[in-house]
């Protein structure tokens, strides 16, 4: 009886502490008791008004500060968006992962690079295999997603089951393994699931996502077609299954595969290693065996399907790759779709291509590799989840998936929308958000983790739309009188020489700026530093319509 | 006989100024003895990497060394990326101005803000109306466009007739006029057209652009299904009929319009005093008069959808517009399709109107103003031209224009797909590129045109990556001996407060720089400069990784 009451009244924590109202960087806590477990820990990529930064990474003070709670990561998938972020959160919070084969392949290609690899607890998991995390357990799901060993979590809480199907979609026909176990679904369903998170990235999508397999007959009408020409095809590097396709559709038409791309050639490498890929033998050959084979005896499986400036297929396309030139007649196939903020760049890789006289293909060439509406709603068909926390999504993603979810038959008030940081508290009686952690992104420049913020950026902007006035001037220390300058010294704000009349006179503003504080006796630098700013913008802006950034600096002797 | 033989010797010569490899700035020049005729004179939008720059204008070297030739300037259309430009060329090749009585108000309004009303020739034409202006006679033929008013022009020259579409559709139901003078095109086919020049905007879209009024009849459903709410309804400015179409719904169904947004309030104001619009009485409200009708009396149409930062939409979704305010049920409509590099921004909008409680509609709510591959065969069939030269296009729509013609039955030797400043010379014999003309975009920035270029734009992109570190020191003339400094200065590079250490260490680099000169006897600024940047660059890199922009300045006293 107690422990029936017990089980009523327990509730589970769900803390997102990245991966909502956004699409990236996806990192979500699970906390009961002393127990937190922690499902992925990607990174995302660098808005545009993030001018100079690399990358961004998850604010995980909440597991700092609770370290001695955290059990484990938990990883659904080996994308970006997914693990990217551990090298760097690995450093604060130490913690064992658990993933697939595959997924853990890829982790430890990275731990590699930033020599983690004999630091960290690591143990590869298999679907249907479950691990007990201080109060949790844990269950691996097999499902279907752009890139293989993809799974969903059960995690089994004292407060009840809460599934969470990490990126997905429901493939009938995958190129790999199997279909998503629909069965396991429905039978953690019939247990009862307290609550479901669920990928939102396709819930602006009616109807089902296609096959990878329909690719796969794309490429084998385009190679069947094209017979008399070398083939470059651009994808995703961690899309092994597509990858997988390409080779076959070589194999069935006599030409020989090249790898090209660095993230390319160490995750076919790996997963081919793991036994994620059938490649026919001898049918891999390396860049500098091409010369020995016709075009028409050659495929190029390649990066750069983004447009990604220093990604192989962009450097063929402007000429800078040193072992691969486009020649007329190359047939270059774009497997995929441009990620949204990515279309002007892969327009302009196709322009280049095209005018080096290459034909370029890119329709019914990629799927997705995430779930749309229809897929969406037979998971929630399957679990009947009582509550749903839409999760992978941009603001507008989650409000559609929640009117999907209320479509579903859960309860309203049992839909959250939550932002990154929301603590979610969730019993069975009721569930609300209880309370925020820090869950900003932390910016990533360089080797610089989390020095360069608004400050800076704000800077960089100006800088970037206007360019810098520098104004120096020496002054002798007792008598204020000046020895040297004003030197002026400008950068990207407008042709100096075309310019010198507009310089001159600046000088002449900063002289009178100078003239006028003398006069007033204003002798603290700060206020002098004001005048001239002040002056020197004013006329600038009259003459110009422009704001560069004025620094002046004076230097006393 | 002698002119029937000077006919066929004849060649007239086509010289496109900007609107090739791009997408805007249409600008083309058709020369014939001692006469050019231009057509149309637009701008486009800076690229991603012109950091700062407000807009872009045709280089009109060629027509200002040609000045006595110029006749005048045909305007097919009043958008942006065909009229744009004429303020700031007009500056420098005055010439008078021809174009349909719309195109001509919209030209106007521009001309206005830049005070060349008085000085500029113009004359307003009709369809079917012809213009001798010198060797050329130009006749103005009606097609639909998503602006009313929209002319292809027949270019009689004495090699014979060049068929220009301008930016066209064919509508079968317009919402204003007729359609597209598809008998005309025909008339002179049958006469023999010696050239096309074609809309390519669309080229690589199969099948028929839809209809105007279908997105009418998705408005009649939206405002049925929406009857207790505001409607917002973002669209481009310049879309006369999607305006009047908005209209047409909030009549039937009893709303009260808006219109807000600069550009939409001039163009919509032009359009409805020039007869273009029909506008029920009393329906056009003031924004302050909306306080005294209940949200489902009124619809705003409004700027924004493309997501600018500063239009109205944008304003409202980040809650900062001085008179509207979302409420939670508001309907917002996106009239529109994002511009390709406007994808995140519009996202962006969508999400924030989300979040305040707003439905956000954009699907079956806009159609191309752009002829799809059936819209321009049509147009090859009517007038079996001898020779095609595909414009309005990225390069890759202009190859896939040239397979199209070539399909169409154009010689494949007779098709040129041009770049901007290549000279076209075109006769009955033959047609080849003879030459190339300046043709390079100008670009603008504030008051400044022409004084910034890649150097400028290279120091902003280097600036908004990595910042600047600012050293200046003080040199006694004579000895060489430091008075004051190494003062270091930076700006977008790390928080200072944050990074002392580095700044000292810094500073250390730059003494010890100092030290080396000094005890080489290393005098020359230059060198000493040289010297500082190199070591500094040096150590930044290896601490940080990164390569802010360095700039030593020395003071001398």
């Amino acid at each position: 009886m107690k422990k029936a009451k017990d089980v009523t009244n327990a509730k589970v924590k769900i803390i997102p502490l990245g991966g909502l109202e956004q699409i990236g960087m996806n990192i979500t806590a699970f906390e009961y008791g002393d127990s937190i477990v922690v499902v992925d820990c990607g990174l995302s990529f660098p808005e545009d008004e993030m001018l100079g930064i690399d990358l961004v990474i998850p604010d995980v003070t909440y597991l700092k500060d609770n370290i001695d709670k955290v059990k484990g990561f938990v990883i659904t998938h080996g994308h970006e968006d997914h693990i990217g972020g551990l090298p760097y959160v690995l450093k604060e919070v130490s913690a064992p992962i658990y993933a697939t084969k595959l997924t853990m392949g890829i982790i430890e290609n990275k731990f590699k690079e930033h020599n983690l690899l004999k630091t960290t607890k690591r143990k590869v998991i298999k679907y249907g295999q479950s691990i007990n995390l201080g109060d949790f357990r844990i269950e691996f799901i097999r499902t279907n997603h752009s890139i293989a060993d993809a799974a969903a979590l059960a995690i089994y809480s004292p407060a009840g089951i809460i599934v969470h199907t990490g990126d997905f979609k429901v493939d009938y026909t995958p190129v790999f393994g199997d279909t998503i176990d629909l069965q396991r679904f429905g039978e953690l369903g019939k247990k009862g699931v307290l609550a479901l998170l669920c990928d939102s990235t396709n819930v602006m999508k009616p109807g089902f996502t296609m096959s990878e397999r329909t690719v796969g007959k794309t490429f084998d009408n385009i190679f069947a077609e094209n017979t008399k020409n070398r083939i470059i095809v651009a994808t995703f590097a961690s899309n092994v299954d597509r990858v997988q396709q390409i080779i076959n559709s070589a194999h069935k038409y006599g030409r020989k595969v090249v790898i090209e791309g660095r993230s390319m050639v160490n995750i076919i490498s790996t997963a081919n290693e793991l036994g994620y890929l059938n490649v026919p033998d001898n049918i891999l050959i390396d860049i500098e065996q091409m010369r020995n084979y016709k075009d028409e005896q050659l495929v190029v499986i390649t990066t750069g399907s983004q447009g990604e400036a220093m990604a192989a297929l962009s450097r063929i396309a402007a000429s800078i790759h040193r072992k691969i030139s486009i020649k007329p007649g190359d047939t270059v196939i774009f497997s995929s779709t441009p990620i949204p903020g990515n279309e002007k760049s892969v327009s302009k890789v196709i322009n280049e291509l095209s005018m080096k006289g290459a034909k370029v293909i890119f329709q019914d060439t990629h799927v997705s590799g995430h779930a749309c509406q229809e897929e969406i709603k037979l998971i929630y068909a399957l679990t009947k989840p009582k509550y749903a926390v839409p999760v992978h999504g941009e603001y507008r993603h989650l409000i559609t998936h929640a009117e999907l979810a209320e479509g579903m038959g859960v309860d309203e008030n049992n839909i959250f929308i939550l932002s990154s940081g929301d603590v979610l508290e969730l019993g069975q009686e009721k569930g609300e958000v209880i309370g925020k952690v820090p869950a900003h992104g932390i910016l990533v420049d360089g080797l610089g983790v989390g020095d360069v913020g608004n400050i800076v950026l704000r800077d960089r902007q100006h800088l970037s739309e206007n360019g810098l006035i520098i104004i120096v001037i020496t002054l002798e220390k007792y008598s204020n009188q000046v020895l040297a300058g004003p030197d002026i010294v400008s950068r990207g704000f407008v042709y100096v020489r075309e310019s010198e009349n507009l310089m001159d006179e600046a000088r002449e503003v900063v002289n009178m700026s100078l003239d006028k504080c003398f006069h007033n006796n204003v002798t603290d630098w700060g206020k002098i530093k004001t005048e001239i700013k002040d002056s020197l913008s004013d006329y600038l802006w009259k003459k110009t319509k422009r704001n560069p950034m004025i620094l002046p600096i004076i230097m006393e002797v």
